[in-house]
């Protein structure tokens, strides 16, 4: 694994896993584990989501955390945000958002049911977005959701991820993400689709996300790892994950994939118990047993 | 993944799994999960351990179980058992036991512990045993465990472990298992281990058994298949795991890895359903929440 370039850690449980949650967390809560992790080594932390305060209660305080937390940040890791739309875009331009994450079903059904459009139209409208942030001076990564499989459809065609990767790529948009949302990804999937993405352009940007739905979420990450993806989306406690279960089947939880980086020698620089004691906050907070490991377990003194 | 040899279920739940609760499961319940198990496609069942029935009462029934099962068997499901030492082999030839699982630790102080004597001499100890069983006409596998570190003594010299399995294929003993008992195991280090492993022998029958404390054990059985290893011992429900730790943090669940190989187009000859269902019991009898992920969910409809 020496050839791995540095792995970049995108800490994503403030949107992606608080989202699911029916309870709000209190801003301040929220403000205080967002501090807290500007100081693991985490290099991006996703803060929320500009979405409609009332349909997700739970991400209506994104701006005023954005406003918070740039006020007086002195970190080197970026506060990203996710946005849907022109006006998800806007709120993030006024609160002080340095990376919008902007995305894309590849699944028809999956796109539709969240935005109304198929996914051509829905990619088109992104890339407008994008370019729009780009324009005004900000960080951009733009998504493929349901990038492995769709809750609704089943199996999603690679070349269909392909040709928006290809429109992404077209556009000039080269900080790509391939989200599992259901979680439906494998580990020899994962290496084929990410080469194939390679292969469009060597030089892309990639990350990932993995939802932990049927328990492969560790073993794709390591499989994207292989296939020369370094940047991975990750939840604190392994909070979220897959929004079409159930079951709160979660994600891989940040502070366990830094301990297996450190176990492989990766990210010594990062705080695993910074980050362990987030995950103990959140579920503490929560008051119950969340899907990380590491958390309670604690790490492996070697 | 299209050159991977046929890959080898062994289920250890019966043992490994149910060693470790407080609560001695009836042996009605354990024969019928067993039973069922014997139709699932797992290809070899381990049914319990040859240990003293008063320091582990949830095993004392090993033999009588292996003489309910043999009476009648007609699957080609082989039925394995563990032992630790002549006695337990001398319970295990009386009743019937296929295949004699039989192991000794790499960490020196894993094996003081567990057996009065340093890890050489149990390893020469377990050699002179499963030397016994083969004569006797059985199957046999030969373990190290704490391969991948310790839960004592934390990393475990590759050589050490190396050496190990030299004594064994010096014996004619070539099924070996590596098992990563305190969870420790990495996949850069599963794939440098197995690798080492098949350079002292390339036709070598290696099995593993990873647990996940950590939550690795997925990756590593997908970075163990992908250094060459074909056989897997997992637990029904992920029941089971590291011994040294206080929290459960289990197995990888026998139904989580056959529902990922089968989404590589593998063992699509398992019984993914039964499998299912026994986990399902599994909980249902112990009435908690278990580590499986797919029990829960429910498996990928493609």
């Amino acid at each position: 694994m020496n050839t791995t370039p540095r792995i970049i850690l995108h800490e994503v449980g403030l949107r992606d896993g608080l989202q699911m949650e029916k309870a709000v967390v209190p801003t301040e809560k929220k403000e205080a584990w967002c501090r807290t992790l500007l100081g693991s080594g985490a290099d991006l932390i996703q803060v929320g989501a500009f979405v409609h305060p009332e349909k997700v209660p739970q991400m209506a305080d994104t701006d005023e955390l954005f406003r918070r937390l740039t006020a007086d940040k002195k970190s080197p890791a970026v506060l990203s945000g996710l946005a849907l739309n022109e006006k998800g875009l806007e709120r993030g331009l006024a609160c002080g958002v340095e990376l919008f994450c902007l995305g894309a079903s590849a699944s028809e059904t999956h796109s539709r049911k969240n935005t109304g459009m198929g996914t051509a139209e829905a990619a088109q409208r992104i890339i407008g977005a994008a370019k729009a942030a780009a324009a005004a001076g900000k960080k951009v990564q733009v998504s493929v959701q349901s990038a492995f499989g769709c809750g609704f459809e089943g199996p999603v065609p690679e070349e269909r991820v392909l040709n928006m990767v290809r429109a992404y790529l077209q556009a000039g948009l080269r900080n790509i993400s391939l989200a599992d949302t259901a979680g439906h990804a494998h580990p020899a999937q994962v290496e084929r689709l990410f080469g194939a993405v390679f292969r469009l352009d060597p030089a892309i940007e990639c990350a990932c996300h993995f939802h932990n739905t049927y328990g492969l979420g560790m073993a794709n990450i390591f499989a994207a790892m292989r296939a020369g993806v370094a940047s991975f989306e990750t939840s604190f406690a392994g909070l979220g994950g897959c929004p079409f279960t159930k079951v709160a089947a979660g994600n891989v939880a940040t502070e366990d994939f830094v301990h297996a980086l450190q176990l492989e020698g990766l990210r010594k620089d990062a705080d695993l118990e910074c980050l362990i004691g987030v995950a103990r906050d959140v579920a503490a907070h929560f008051g119950r047993d969340m899907p990380g490991f590491v958390y309670k377990t604690g790490q492996i003194r070697v």
